[in-house]
């Protein structure tokens, strides 16, 4: 999995210069790692973007801190005073924080070639400058691009490719004909292309319909630990480019995202659906088969949508609707036990006359 | 995974004659590949089960089109007409579409051997029209029966059945003394015969409850990708025949199945429940440990079955309450916000009298 | 995986000793086996600890059942008759099934050494009482202790210390610099230390936040089939000593768990969440990120956790409140159809008189 690299110190200014930001302190202090605010020291670099951490960021032995505006207020008090790397906003931490980590904790490539333990079929293109790790199979006719990182245990199979700079690591699974962009990261135990589940049902018994489409992962998507996408019944199943699937997701046949969607953690999509560009699926979120989520939509945690849902539209609950009424049921439903007092209340102060009763026990439900 | 056969061509006529269908058109027309409406094109067949997909079938410029016979009128039309293959009713498309697949898509088995790579240990019975891939470590004392296939990496512990026929993908794992009967598929990443989940909590520590049972899994069971079937504390955790399971299905320990079940994505059942016949768990439904599912029950999507359901009874909701009740349910709490402002206007028009007002303020709770 | 050692018979005094029980019957019998009641013989013992499986008890061909005081009554009829080995309480049948156990069915420890298809990088520290099995690879640096067993085909990246006496069972894959302590049990396609899920979104694309963290399990921890815990973004992910996690369980970076927690299969905690010593997650429970479950509190089968829980507290529903609000919640909302016929009733009863009309139409969501 490559070494890290040795440790290089940097000065406030130039990090400030790398992420858009601003030094309140000494520009020449020197870091040379970003830790938590708990483990940091006088060589580090913490980082506040919320201000529930503040007490932490207070207490904290970091030499200098990554914050923004609204919450650097105050944090340079201390003995000695800490530096600070200020942003605009908080929303600016992640991308600072991401520019500043890949700078300190960059990770050395592994030496290109192919392990000699690694079992590689005829017929593959192995582009000089990738890496193939031990015990790799990589069945007959695929393709891997330069860079690409092929580890430990993957298996791809026959007819793939993988694109350049793409990362698989250590027991990721391609099955046949699957096809994955540039700069991708496939991480453990994600299996893709493995058969969708369809089956014609005649006589009590359920038969096996072949799935011969493929998956096809466009640039720049990442697919975490276990997740699984399937291959289409016919055609593709298609992820777009920047989309970055959480661990334990599964991704059914026939399936279409659009690009820059965010599928969170043991999120599910059931087969044909497709999604827009930008569509978030919060976790243990669980879509229908054959619907449609337009850009942008979002589908919040432990929810399921079940029927589509229009471009830029938040929804929630079982089954979902639009997150405002979603938390207007909440709140009515927490307050189910008062109304059901009052109520009783009411019907104490109007007891039923010869009249009405015959009203109240008469059947109503085909009525309501 | 072995290749795909070259394509041989086929008249619709005899397609018909496979399917049990009819010809509207040439009969003589020749396809040789089944692809989506979009892919198709003037050697192709593509298939039309649902109106939703109506206008890409018109839009198709597929040779011919599998629809059933209530969809088929008008689909002829166009320059040059399109042949049509008709089967009586929609729901005869899966099966004739599972036919057709097999037919044009048939995957050429690997040749029988076992790769110079495998690690079989002394004492397995490995039939010689089997094969066992690159990398595959068997236990020892298993059998691995006719045309089974053993793909790379995939580990069989001691003392395991494979059955004739039956495919374990790359990076399967059958813990020992896992039994798989004929004819089954099991996909990348499942995990069948891991320990239960079972401990004995004393002095504030679990202990682990030593799971010494196994996994039977009947005929014909798949197996998706990334699924777990624990072994059973004692005896068998079992899965019936003809039972298929989706990918990322969690069965714990002790479970039954009955046959011809259908698991969908992420479904999860507790420890010692057992399911009839023809059971249905949808997407991330989960049941509960120790009870039963009638033959023919079937559990919603998103639901949660707390407690036994009767045969043929479909359940929805968290707790699982009978579907067409769980509808009305779902009616009612998006009616709630109008009830509690019907509420409020009756209290308007009923001001509490004096003596209805300590009625109102008492503690009802208990009464409720 | 290790053999059966082969079987010994025990007296029925003995084993009362081993688990602080007593004998009713004859204490000389001996079992040299434990198997479910409906598969036990005249060499076996059976248990039983609940009302449910009473029948089964009773019609069981064992020679002798494990049961708790109040169970007890009546089972030693039958000819021959049964002789029983009593523990106090049902709760105690648990701990003494895991002695009983771990005594009749002690699993033989495969020898140690290095198997010559392991792949063991250059400066690792393996104990000489180490197993580590075929196609195993281990990256350079990392330590494994005495008595450990690195199953096949599991990969162990560059800098990870596993404990001793810790199983890797096959397929378990830990990322670099994971640390797992003594006595775990690393279930197969398990995933420990993958990058956890992090992004900062600048004009529309997600930039990957590098996760230069690690995950460390402290002693006892056991973990599940296919269940995935992700690297920290910064310092580290930690599992609690003793917790105890099943299968397809993701834990999202940051995380930190107490001691002795229990996390039920596919349940989910969201990144950076820390959770106090025993406490439960339910089968797919989830929880939110950021927020603190505290010592004891549990979270209810299929329920998701959305904000903090004080120390002790039980939590049921879609969000998460407390279990017994939400049982009458659910009563009451069972009852919604009844109250939606009161409510019609009563206002039919109270007939809006002209001046009551306009208050009814008047727009009142804002004021509810």
């Amino acid at each position: 999995m490559g070494g890290l690299l040795g440790r290089v110190a940097h000065r406030l200014a130039d990090l400030a210069g790398l992420i858009g930001g601003q030094v309140e302190g000494d520009p020449d202090r020197e870091v040379e790692s970003v830790r938590t605010l708990e483990a940091a020291g006088p060589r580090d670099l913490a980082f506040l973007n919320h201000p529930r951490y503040r007490a932490e960021a207070v207490a904290s032995r970091a030499a200098a801190l990554l914050v923004s505006r609204d919450l650097a207020a105050g944090l340079r008090d201390g003995e000695p005073p800490r530096d600070l790397l200020v942003v605009a906003k908080s929303a600016d931490v992640p991308l600072a924080l991401s520019r500043l980590l890949t700078l300190f904790h960059a990770v050395e490539a592994p030496e290109p070639g192919i392990h000699p333990t690694a079992a590689v079929a005829p017929g593959c293109a192995i582009d000089p400058a990738a890496w193939i790790g031990p015990y790799a199979v990589i069945g007959a006719g695929s393709t891997v691009g330069a860079r690409a990182e092929i580890h430990a245990h993957v298996v791809v199979g026959a007819g793939c490719t993988v694109g350049e700079g793409t990362v698989l690591h250590p027991h990721a699974v391609l099955y046949a004909g699957t096809e994955i962009g540039p700069r991708c990261i496939i991480h453990s135990g994600a299996v893709l292309g493995a058969d969708g589940f369809g089956y014609a049902t005649s006589g009590g018994a359920h038969h096996k319909v072949p799935q011969v489409g493929r998956v096809v992962l466009e640039s720049d998507v990442e697919v975490g630990a276990g997740s699984t996408i399937d291959r289409a019944t016919l055609g593709e199943t298609r992820i777009g480019a920047g989309t970055k699937i959480d661990n334990l997701v599964q991704v059914g046949h026939n399936v279409q995202t659009g690009r820059h969607c965010i599928l969170c953690g043991q999120a599910g999509i059931a087969g044909s659906t497709r999604l827009g560009d930008w569509v978030v699926l919060a976790g243990q979120a669980g879509v229908s088969g054959h619907i449609h989520l337009g850009t942008g939509a979002q589908v919040a945690a432990k929810s399921a949508a079940l029927t589509s849902v229009e471009p830029g539209v938040q929804v929630a609950g079982i089954p979902a609707v639009e997150l405002k009424r979603w938390r207007r049921q909440t709140v009515l439903l927490s307050r189910l036990e008062e109304m059901s007092r009052r109520l009783r209340a009411l019907e104490r102060r109007l007891p039923a006359s010869a009249g009405d009763t015959a009203g109240d026990t008469l059947p109503e439900e085909g009525g309501d």
